[in-house]
């Protein structure tokens, strides 16, 4: 194609089949695209540069981090380009007395953490997958470890971010406080590619706790395991996780919901074991590493217990207080439906997920069915469709229905504003619509 | 005027001569302007019509909360209307079990933790002034307890916000992890009433220490003192305050370079001191509220040591590890310049201000060369004008020098976005202009 063409006389594109494939799916189960081609800028300024070529010639633009997400963000729904971040993959710098880093957007959060093994410092968010940091920021990742440290925007300084137009801006800075105009970094983090494209990021470095304590508890009832919960939150807890009895059957064959938990200040540990013995736990045990491998690993286990299955995943978040009530939901939903479904969450934050297998279009429509159930609930308490999957090619029929039809009038004006001519990750977030049935 | 009898049938109105000087000036050292009017809505429908009254007529707007700004952020600059958000004064919710309150924008932040007394929980915001949570929002307020709670927006869950044009809408939730869409709730705060009007906000609460260890140490050099709080890092700091000589001596007669410092892990405070001594503290001792009292009225106490006299305050916020460059610098600067100015500052998070009295023009130009200068610095160490304060009336002229044109730009973009005929706290941030000369 013509197009292809003169886009590889300003960057490095490849159209090989495999690169197409490779670029069209991510580990979510939503519909893979091809892109017509990936382009791998060296630069911020290629990256610019490539949206500018595409804003002036209306060629779609679709981010690509590593492929990590479980919600078709990175998906090139529309096909045209798949923007490969890869290359931008350096670590420009790394201050330690300033307690920051200068990231591009490509660099992985385990290399970043492995360059900072020995210094006491780390990025402190930690989720399933190895994500870039760009594509974190881009949908505000979150995981275990933000019941203490937040969400993947909490880490944030500052960005280098290149606009649908071509243009290159910087956003925010290197001190750890600012207040000096409008907060750009806040809302590019977590638009999903849509509004912009993050080229570098200057994040916080958190230290390394010195002290971990685990505490792995089973209970007999979602609801007694999560009183336990509400009954550690004076504590300095590192992470609060929930597996249903589900999942632990899954997993290790042990069914029973389960707590694991991390606490950082010596000494919680054991006031969270008293609480839990006191609250009805039929067992509770100090742990190691190799449990928090299981954790983290829980969703590649869901994909290769069901081989040829492919995964819906719900993410909603509620009111801390309603955790419990919405997982009795989900468990009850799941028994009535009659439909398989791990429940895990993130059960400091209210978060839950439910990955739910399905083969087969009448398979879809069941948990399909089951996801609005789930998120109808979840708004009725107050809660969000997503807590920190991001929109994707999932959620977006959601928008109007958890924030209301004016505020997502703001939202696509914005959308508007910044990319006038939708070329960014287009049938995403505003677009509103949903992954059309299989 | 006709317009504000017109005014007058959709919301209270104040033109009295007293409560129009009430709301010309707020506590910094701005020129007082006045309005034409008061507006006290009753709830955020009055708030709402009231901007799309103002909008369709293009009657300025200002947003009032009770006129703590140190920067001049309520400051009427082109006149119109004042909109006090005063009577919005209810604590809508209060849910423990969720972490959160809802309060309407014009609830005092001491208000909301008098509620909260006992309780075990608190709003973790604490400035020297009794400010509005609505007001502490909209300028991204921070203070001392910043440092392990992060700034006014760390503490956002959602938002209740009037448009110019009249629409109301909710930003946010009641989740504490939310990746659902554009975050509305980060981009209106810190906004200072120039993208629509905070009417109501969902805050999260933070469970209050249960230790509270209070070192202070006084040095003989700024730079002893910094390199005391780099060795800080690790501690569960709740605050690390820095007062220079020329405030201690002017507070206590004592004229050392000192640290307030808040521990709240037993033991921390120990291990503080310790670094303290070995740093060459000159003295070491455990304290209680009332230096912390002390240091929450250093602004009052500025003032009232300088009868007559109006304060200009530097905000610059540098990286962590630039702070004892910074402070010394100024110190520098403020002898080679002969000048009075008190130094007091956020040690741990790189923010310090100058408090600087001036009478007369001649004194404020030495003041305001001295404030350029101390931003230049600032921005050259990859710091900021402003740290907490907002850009207000003294820190436009900064907004390109940190951003770029080009960040400017969009920040424009957002602007005429939301406030295309310029009825919102017109004169302010974008306007990139600064205080005309008295």
């Amino acid at each position: 194609m013509t197009w292809i063409q003169d886009l590889a006389a300003i960057v490095e594109v490849q159209t090989s089949p495999a690169c197409l494939e490779l670029h069209a799916s991510d580990v979510s189960g939503h519909e893979p695209v091809l892109p017509e081609a990936v382009a791998f800028p060296g630069s911020a300024r290629e990256v610019a540069a490539v949206l500018g070529w595409a804003n002036q010639r209306g060629v779609p633009v679709t981010p690509w981090g590593a492929g990590t997400s479980v919600e078709g963000n990175p998906i090139p729904r529309h096909g045209g380009i798949s923007l490969s971040l890869q290359r931008l993959d350096r670590v420009k710098e790394l201050r330690l007395p300033d307690r920051l880093a200068v990231v591009e957007a490509g660099v992985k959060y385990r290399a970043l953490n492995r360059q900072l093994t020995g210094t006491g410092w780390q990025f402190a968010v930690e989720i399933g997958g190895d994500a870039t940091i760009g594509g974190m920021i881009a949908n505000n990742a979150a995981g275990p470890k933000a019941v203490k440290y937040g969400s993947t925007r909490a880490h944030l300084l500052g960005l280098e971010v290149a606009l649908a137009d071509g243009r290159l801006i910087r956003t925010g800075g290197k001190a750890w406080k600012q207040s000096c105009g409008y907060n750009l970094t806040q809302l590019f983090a977590g638009s999903e590619g849509t509004l912009g494209v993050i080229t570098e990021a200057t994040v916080k470095l958190t230290p390394v706790p010195a002290v971990r304590e685990v505490v792995v508890a089973r209970f007999s009832s979602v609801r007694e395991a999560l009183a336990c919960v509400g009954a550690m939150r004076g504590l300095d807890a590192g992470a609060i996780e929930f597996l249903d009895r589900s999942y632990m059957g899954f997993l290790e064959e042990i069914a029973a919901d389960t707590l694991f938990c991390e606490f950082h200040t010596p000494g919680h540990g054991t006031v969270a074991e008293a609480i839990c013995r006191a609250g009805g736990a039929s067992s509770v045990e100090r742990a190691g590493e190799n449990l928090w491998g299981a954790r983290l690993r829980a969703y590649t286990a869901s994909q290769e217990a069901n081989p040829g299955a492919r995964l819906l995943t719900t993410d909603t978040a509620v009111p801390l207080g309603a955790m419990a009530e919405m997982v009795e939901f989900l468990q009850a939903e799941l028994a009535d439906r009659g439909l398989t479904g791990y429940l895990l969450g993130h059960a400091g934050d209210g978060n839950v997920h439910v990955i739910l297998p399905w083969r087969n279009t009448a398979e879809w429509e069941a948990v399909e069915e089951f996801h609005r159930a789930a998120v109808r609930k979840s708004l009725a308490l107050g809660g969000t469709a997503s807590g920190e999957h991001g929109v994707g090619m999932g959620k977006g029929e959601f928008l109007e229905p958890e924030h209301g039809a004016e505020a997502v009038a703001v939202m696509r004006s914005l959308k508007e504003l910044f990319d006038p001519r939708g070329i960014l990750n287009p049938g995403k977030l505003t677009a509103g619509n949903h992954e059309p049935r299989p």
